[in-house]
């Protein structure tokens, strides 16, 4: 097995000596309780040169062994070297469309605008990328006795806890959603429940679940799924990686990432520095985080110039999944704006839901954290940061078939914070054909 | 380009003399008023060989040209060879993930079971093959004057106007979506208002609908997207050609297969029929066609031995997109029941819902066709008829993401017709360390 002769292992993501094998369960530095990184031994991954590793990743692309097929596995040397096939839980992770978006390019002026379609994804969001590596590697670390329970655990109310239970069920390995009382409905939980996963609604509130969630990782009972863990970052790193390799191994100019608790920044930034290490690119895209106005930590630093984030109180916003006052990867996330040349944009609720629907007109069918990219897409375009000659790729991070009551709610108008542009109802008519035909007539006709 | 060497036509099903183009808009035949189907030139189609094919078709699945990434394009001379690039409108239709059921085979004793994830498609549902080649040959045929009005029209209130509206969005052609007036809520329709489809609700019944929209086709005004155009099957047949590439050409021996209106069992047959036809396979996988019970006319024809299909009045069915009692493509689909020596099954509300819960327990997230199709799945292997020897393909024709409703009424045990066994909600927990332990305890060492 050639993946065998690559190794990567954890370290402090801020310099403290000391290296961890992935299969250890450890969510933080040792030392300085600061965050982790997977780091991966490049020089070993330079035995391939980078026209090889480029037809390697080609050759695996969409094919039919197991697990190549996945965008994830098939570029399995830099992500999680060590896990053997057999342990490895798959859903055919990636090779979601690139789609052009010439419609909507066109309308604002960016002919090269396209959408990475990530919620086309078995469980509907960009967090299977990451599960999948998560859920294998402790699969393995349990067979190999480096984990004493195989139990997962997370204390997310959306795509993560969903992601988790649908690899967990696969994997046949328990995963407990641990939530506080009252504050989320069980339909907002229907994936995990159908998957068999244990929701265990606390008396307490989310500080309460987390003290509780970090005992009992402390005394080994589960492994902690939450989005501090680096693992989840290998995986979705292959978005930028991915994304590139559509495009022709062609580095786009610009990404645009709607982002909240900002592991995917960090992700996207990893996936693109990987290339560059490896020869296989010669430079990065630009970066925008893309954050909603209501929850814009991020934003606010980008403003203030400064290079931490301070945390601030999210208010409430349609784009929910990125709801997030004090995101756990900050650090990181900085790290990769500076990286990437990046600028920090925001979108209102009532243009993160206009974005929407301006989008599902040209036959996309946009989720509101979409709509939040497409937004700031808008804005940087207008003033002029996004020019004619750029190739842009929005990320799209889930699946609108989630939010149909934000999708109604604007068609309908009922939508809190959204006075909606374009609306768009059924017409009653009487069964006429003189006057349904001449209704026909003038759609031609527009 | 090499498609322009084949040639596809309309024909008549039944057999009556004469040709037309597919650029024609013809739905019925016009000597019997008969089904129509879309006949290929496969004396021509042998100018490349079977290994041939196969080299093409697996060179293309992998790809990032346009339009050959996509499943159905992929395949285009077997399906609408004479349709430019310029005029194609994909979303990367196809490439589905074929997901090898290996927790839930081996519950049933099928360790050779696999679901086809067709509704994993920009859309969310398989409807997506078929409509790419629709709305791409109503492009065309507009620009060379075949086609005097680019308007197209269905009559559907599900997964056919979703896919209709966001092409047509796609495209920047005009759809239009008639339906009898309070039959159907915004909420079942909004992607096609999302897409920007012009909805006419009508002060008629289904009946006067049809009457209104085949008088508005006459005249020429709208062109008909609805499940008699055989331009859908072409596109649709890919689901058998594209699961076979996946099983590296390898014919399964059975393909289940959920179906009310019977156009995909036929577009089933066809995909099969033209890789025999070509060399690509020695056989034919057996059909199972699996209806809900509660709309079961096949069944019935199969039960009673009888050549036809006779309307019945259909019940209500959580499956609602196959509550179908008049199916349009009986007699097409009655045809590949004997070609690929097929069987009917059908399950019960309860059943369907059931085999939902115990195949999302295993990772998988199906809607109801597809609980559907499972259960006729179990039933089959329950009576010897499907063996532990057996390779089989469910088709899962839908994303359960569009029925939350129907996932959630289960677990909270409101589902009408259905008595929850795998029902799953939220544990109320006091935030007690070592009571969550202890819970948490239990699960590991089930």
């Amino acid at each position: 097995m050639t993946q065998q002769a690559y190794r990567a292992h954890f370290r402090c993501f801020s310099g403290c000596s000391g290296t961890y094998p992935t299969t250890q369960p450890l969510y933080r530095c040792p030392t300085c309780d600061g965050l982790l990184e997977v780091h991966h031994d490049i020089d070993a991954l330079r035995n391939r040169s980078a026209q090889e590793w480029r037809d390697l990743f080609d050759a695996r692309y969409r094919g039919h062994e197991f697990p190549y097929g996945s965008g994830v596995w098939g570029k399995r040397e830099w992500i999680a070297p060590e896990v053997p096939d057999d342990f490895i839980v798959s859903t055919y992770e990636g090779a979601t469309n690139l789609f052009h978006a010439r419609r909507l390019g066109a309308e604002i002026g960016i002919p090269e605008l396209w959408v990475k379609q990530c919620g086309n994804a078995h469980t509907g969001s960009f967090k299977d990328l990451g599960m999948t590596v998560l859920v294998s590697i402790v699969r393995w670390a349990h067979h190999i006795g480096a984990l004493k329970s195989p139990v997962i655990a997370c204390a997310s109310t959306g795509d993560t806890s969903a992601s988790l239970a649908a690899y967990g069920a696969i994997a046949g390995l328990p995963v407990v959603v641990l939530l506080p009382r009252g504050l989320v409905s069980a339909a907002q939980l229907v994936q995990p429940l159908a998957h068999g996963a244990t929701v265990l609604a606390l008396e307490t509130d989310f500080d309460g679940c987390m003290a509780v969630i970090r005992e009992l990782a402390s005394r080994g009972l589960i492994y902690l799924a939450n989005s501090m863990n680096p693992l989840r970052i290998e995986g979705q790193k292959t978005v930028g990686i991915e994304l590139t390799q559509q495009l022709e191994w062609s580095v786009p100019d610009w990404v645009i990432l709607p982002s909240g608790n900002l592991g995917n920044a960090a992700a996207l930034h990893a996936g693109f520095r990987m290339m560059v290490d490896l020869g296989l690119t010669d430079r990065m895209p630009r970066l925008c985080v893309a954050q909603a106005e209501n929850a814009n930590p991020m934003y606010r630093a980008f403003l203030a110039n400064s290079e931490t984030v301070s945390p601030i109180a999210a208010k409430k916003s349609h784009a929910s999944a990125i709801q997030i006052g004090n995101p756990v990867s900050a650090p990181r996330a900085m790290a990769a704006l500076r990286a990437m040349n990046g600028v920090v944009e925001q979108a209102s609720e009532d243009e993160l839901a206009d974005a929407c629907a301006r989008a599902d007109r040209t036959g996309l069918y946009t989720d509101p954290h979409t709509g939040v990219a497409l937004a700031c897409t808008f804005k940087l375009r207008d003033r002029g940061v996004l020019t004619a000659n750029d190739r842009v790729v929005v990320v799209s991070t889930a699946n609108a078939l989630k939010f149909t009551e934000f999708k109604l709610g604007y068609h309908e108008k009922t939508l809190a914070d959204v006075r909606p542009q374009r609306a768009n109802l059924p017409i009653t008519l009487p069964a006429d054909v003189e006057r349904i035909a001449k209704t026909i007539q003038e759609l031609s006709a527009r």
